[in-house]
This record gives structure tokens, sequence and C-alpha cells, in this order.
């Protein structure tokens, strides 16, 4: 074992019994995550020719809807149907504490994580009126909150740990941890589209000092430096940012992560809500669903599911471009480009939800906007 | 009389004998459509403190909602309301045929016009499928298509004139033509707001060859070149583009307009679905009603309107960012950034009901989003 990585397999428990080992993050996964994993088929691509033809013949000028169009395409190939539809749309807020808060790298208190649980459980937060005004079924996921939660109809007790340890110092998680995170989020994802489809799935999360983590997340897979790429979170000020990157760095130095095992970086640097979502993306690739992303924490999640396995590309959707000048550069790697972008930097799945209406809209619009012959419209000169 | 500028007072008809001339284009205006702009306040400015409080008082990081904090706080002070709400949402697109369109600066052949009111009339259209999407009534005004068509429940027939005339030779309209396009406008808002409250109203348009009226409005008020500010409409190619530029151009030339006189600027170079959406904003601000603006076209009538009453200002949301060039001239004019930028550049009012969603769930965000000390969250160290 390389000495300037901490060990974790010493933390290993009797849950990662199963997991083999190896030389890839694919192989550190548990047998039944590493079978779904490996069941990702990329979406319908021989559709797309047909699908572009339909929408090129809508009464407008080629390509006049912009984005809306480039979204009913990509719908009608994830749905693999000409009239892609979005009846089922669906929002989880994964939610865990993080031990890089102890760094001080954020302007609010670690306990403001569970007390906006509360508030998501009440129905106050700005995700919960934005899924009521978009008609989005949102459901909360406890991945490892530092406090206790009674049974609340829209909550998934899916807790791994009551927080992630410090990464500054030793890995976030053990390994059995990170696959636990995956697979509690694969479940989530599972679960939910079992008893009903799922047509689109928001993802976001709530987590003192998770664009702490986040940050770490891209720049160790893209190179970019912490320096260039440290956001503000949810406020600190010009001392503050410059502490966080610096946290960031040495975190990097201290880890020297593998920039391209998605395991491994989620082990090192992650947050159990991370592991979460990266988990319900790859599910929600794995069964044909489209998966909305939303800010900086939500696109780093989706950057290891990326790592994990790239054929979940084509079911991602990106939602809104988030002040995190970091969330771009996992963008630009996974070469997708945002839907919106409204100066929004509040995560939760705002963006995400705010998004789903949008492709929604292009949906409806490959379903039921006329044809120029239908119309009876002269076409281009 | 200047000699370089073409005759348009021996074009007055019977409507205009009420016409008061003058230096400004506010005494050309008829007596109750005067009356009517100069009763327009701007909306209730004092009220904006208390709704920056409330807005900042919500469970999220200070401005973490980005433009939907702008709007829930704009919307506030129109409506004068810590509550705004948007229970009734109108469209209206305004249609009219331009005589420019014989210099062969469109993409489309001129009856597209009239065989798109048809398509909005059968439902077919992207407005229609956007405005249904949305919860937005829509209804198309015939403002001046070079087509006849029978009475219909979404249609207002609310003709000028059958196109206006090629103002690279003439004056687009007349004086009395000119007045009458806004007072239809203005009668189109009122007569819908009289039978039911609009709490917000968006403003498209259909006409071919008017993007090239557009721009020159534009170019015309804010000096911008239309060498620079030009762009592909429906989609003309590259020799089109320069032709098109050289069209308004010349057009300019002939006609030097005052660039503060709206009115006058509507008269030359303007098109009646452009005069009835500057006379719909005149009459949905004097009601204190939220306007959405669309793409080029709607922008440079709202322009037009801005000239005629500069108090307007406050009651204006800049919908779309259009892909085509001039409107961000107009925009700056104005000092309105648009709230999204999807690449569009279809016009109808695509962008503008696009827009309203937003907006609508900007203010539910006003009316249910918890503070920190209602949901018993902490607030920033």
């Amino acid at each position: 074992m390389d000495a300037g990585r901490p060990a974790s397999v010493s933390h290993m428990t009797e849950t990662t019994k199963n997991i083999v080992k190896g030389d890839t993050g694919m192989q550190m996964l548990p047998d039944a995550l590493r079978d779904m994993v490996t069941g990702i088929a990329p979406p319908a691509e021989d559709l797309r020719p047909q699908a572009q033809t339909k929408i090129d013949n809508k009464t407008k000028p080629l390509g006049a809807l912009g984005k809306l169009e480039d979204l009913a395409v990509q719908m009608s190939v994830i749905q693999n149907d000409l009239n892609p539809e979005l009846k089922r749309k669906a929002l989880f807020v994964f939610a865990g504490d993080h031990g890089i808060a102890e760094e001080g790298v954020s302007a609010f208190p670690a306990e403001v994580t569970g007390q906006m649980v509360s508030n998501f459980l009440a129905g106050g937060a700005a995700i919960n009126v934005i899924c009521r005004h978009q008609g989005i079924d949102i459901r909360v996921v406890d991945m490892g909150v530092n406090a206790d939660f009674d049974d609340h109809p829209v909550l998934l007790q899916k807790k791994v740990r009551k927080g992630t340890r410090n990464f500054a110092v030793q890995n976030a998680m053990t390994v059995a941890e990170a696959a636990r995170a995956l697979e509690n989020g694969v479940a989530v994802f599972q679960e939910a589209n079992r008893s009903r489809v799922i047509d689109i799935v928001g993802l976001g999360e709530m987590g003192i000092a998770n664009t702490t983590s986040a940050t770490a997340i891209i720049c160790a897979v893209t190179g970019v430096s912490p320096f260039k790429a440290t956001g503000r979170g949810t406020g600190v000020d010009d001392k503050g940012l410059e502490h966080k990157a610096k946290v960031i760095q040495k975190a990097l130095d201290f880890h020297n992560p593998d920039p391209a095992d998605g395991f491994d970086i989620l082990q090192r640097l992650g947050g159990y809500e991370i592991g979460g979502i990266a988990g319900a993306v790859l599910a929600a690739a794995n069964q044909g669903t489209g998966v909305v992303l939303d800010g900086v924490i939500s696109t780093a999640a989706g950057l290891i599911a990326y790592l994990i396995n790239p054929d979940i590309r084509g079911y991602l959707i990106a939602g809104h471009r988030s002040v995190e000048i970091s969330q771009t550069a996992a963008l630009e790697h996974m070469q997708l480009e945002p839907v919106i972008d409204f100066g929004m930097r509040l995560g939760e799945g705002t963006g995400a939800a705010m998004t789903i209406d949008v492709v929604d809209a292009s949906c409806r619009i490959m379903r039921e906007m006329a044809s120029f012959d239908e119309a009876e419209v002269s076409q281009q000169n």
C-alpha cells in the first residue's frame, strides 16, 4: 500500500465480505452492484435520426426552439419513443453530514443539515415549493445526517453513518461505507421506480460543507486547481474562500487519488449523499430513465457515476449552471451543457426541479406540435 | 416638412381628426390614448425594502436563488403585495404582414403569416403547446395580416390594414394607422383584463419579415449599426443577411428618424403587430400588470412603449435572450436582463411563455417558503 495513502481496508466491516478487490473501481464494487453497473446500456441512439427529422418538420424554422429541440430529441432517444412523455416526475434530496466541516469551510454551522431535513419534511424549503409548483414527487433521503428523525412519509431512512470522517486527515469513508452509500442510492431509485414507473428523476442534496467535498472530487478528476475552482458555497467571505481552497489542496496532496477511479475518489473525498446520488444515477441509467443533475454537488456525484460507467452519459441532463465554478469543469469533463442559468447556488435539487419543467415542455413539443404538412404551412424558400 | 422624410400627414384619414400634433410623440397620440399613457405610474417601489427583507429571511443563503429572488421582489412591487400571485396568466400573439417583405429579407414566403395564424387557431404551433403546458390563456390578434379569417373563439379581429407599406421607400403606416395600432393593442389588453383580471401577460408576435422591422426600430433608437445588429430571422443565409442589413441601413438613411420619438419610429419603420404589442404594454402598465416580453420583435415593441412613457419599465420582465443580436441592444437601452437563455429564435411568445412559469415559481417561493425563524433553522455564522 502506498504510504502516502490512508489505510481504508482496515475500516472494513462485515458488510464488505463480498467485495472483490482489484485494480479498478469497478472491481471494488459488491457483486450485485457490479452486475447492475455492467448491465447499463447507452440509450437507443439509432432512433436519433428519426427524432431529429420529426422535430425538424415541426412548424418553425430549423432549430428555432434551441435547447428545447435538443431535449426533445434526447428524451425520444432515452425513452426509445418518438412521443416522449413525463407522466411521473420524481426528485430525491439526499442528505448527509461532512467531517470536513470541522475545518471551518462553511458559512453555516453543521447542525443546519439536520434542521434543513426537518424543513424539507415540513414542506417549507425552496425545493418543496418548486416541486409542488412543477408537480414533482419529492422524497428526502437521510444518507448520513448527524441527527435522528422520526418516520415520515416523505423520508427514506438510508443512513450509512452519522456524517463522514474529516477527509483533510483520513478517508471520508471506509470501502464498505462507500459501497453502502452507492447501494442505498440504487435502492432508493429502484424501490421508487418499482411502485410506479419514474419518467424523469431530479437529484439534489443537502449537507453543510459538501461544496468542499464536491470541489475536491471535481479537482481530483479534472485536474483543475482548487485555487481556481473553489467557490463560496453557502457564502464564505474572501478569507474563508482562500482557507477552503487551501484545505482542498492539502487534502488532494494527502490522498493523491487516481483521477479515473470513481469509487476510490468517493471513498476518500466524498459524502454519503454524494454516493447516494451516484448510485441513483447508475440505477436510473440501468432502467433507461432520464436523470436531471442539479448544482455542483449533484454534478460531482454524476461525475463519480460517469467514472464508474461512462455509458450513463446519454441519460444525463445537466440541469442548471451553478454559480460554483468547479461545476463547469465537471460538466465539461462529461461534455454536458446546462439547460438553465438563473444564477442559483442553493442546491437541494432546485435547479434540477426548474429544469424538469423545461424537459417536460420539450416532450410536449415533440408530441403535440404540428408539422408543416399537417398545418399546411409553406416551408423555407 | 423635411424634404428627406416621406409625407405621412397626407395619409391621414377620418380617424385621425382628434390627433393633437406637436413636437413629441406623446402629442401625436389621440386624446384618450394620451390620457391613458399619462395615467401610467411606476410600481410601488416603497414596498421594495420589505420585499427584499422577506426574501432574505427565507431558509437559504442570501441571494442563493438568483434570478428567482429578483423576480419575487419585482412581482411583489408590481402587485404591491408581499404575497404576489399569478392566478390568471395570459398571452397574446399579435400578427401582421410587412411591406418590407417585398425586399426579399425573409427565408419564408409572406403567406406564412396567415398560414401560421391558422395554425395558432388550430392549436398546433409551438406557442399553443407551451401555453397549454404552462396553463396560460392564449389569444391571437389579427393586427394586419394579409388574409381573411372566420370568427374563432381564440381570434381577436383588430386588423388595421392588410399589411404595412414597404418602409424601404415610404412610411410603413400613416399617422392614423400607427395610432390605431396602439389603440387596438390597448383595447386587446383592457377588454381581456375587464372580464377577468390578468396577473401576468406575455406578448408575442407573428409576421414574416418582422425581424427586419424590429431591427430597424432598435437601430434607430439605440444608434447600433444594422451591419452589427442584423440577425438571420427565420434563417436567411450569409448573402441574405448582408442584403437584409443593407435594406435596413438604406431605410434608416431615408427616414432619419428621431431616436427619442417612439410614435414616429413606429409609423415609419414599424408593423401593426408591433404597434399592438406597444399598446398592450402601455395598457398593462396603466393597470399595474406585469408584462413579459419575448424575442427581438416583442422587445422592439416594448422599446416603442418605453419611449412613449419610460414609467412602464418597472412592469417589464425581459423573457428570454433571443439569438437575434439587436434584441440585446434594446434590452440594454432599457437596462433589462433576460430571465432565460435557451438559444431560441422562434418568436410567437414562446420565450415569454417559458419565462412566465419561472415568474410563477418565484411568486410561490415568496408566498410559501419558510423563514429561518418559522423553520427553526440556524442562520449564517
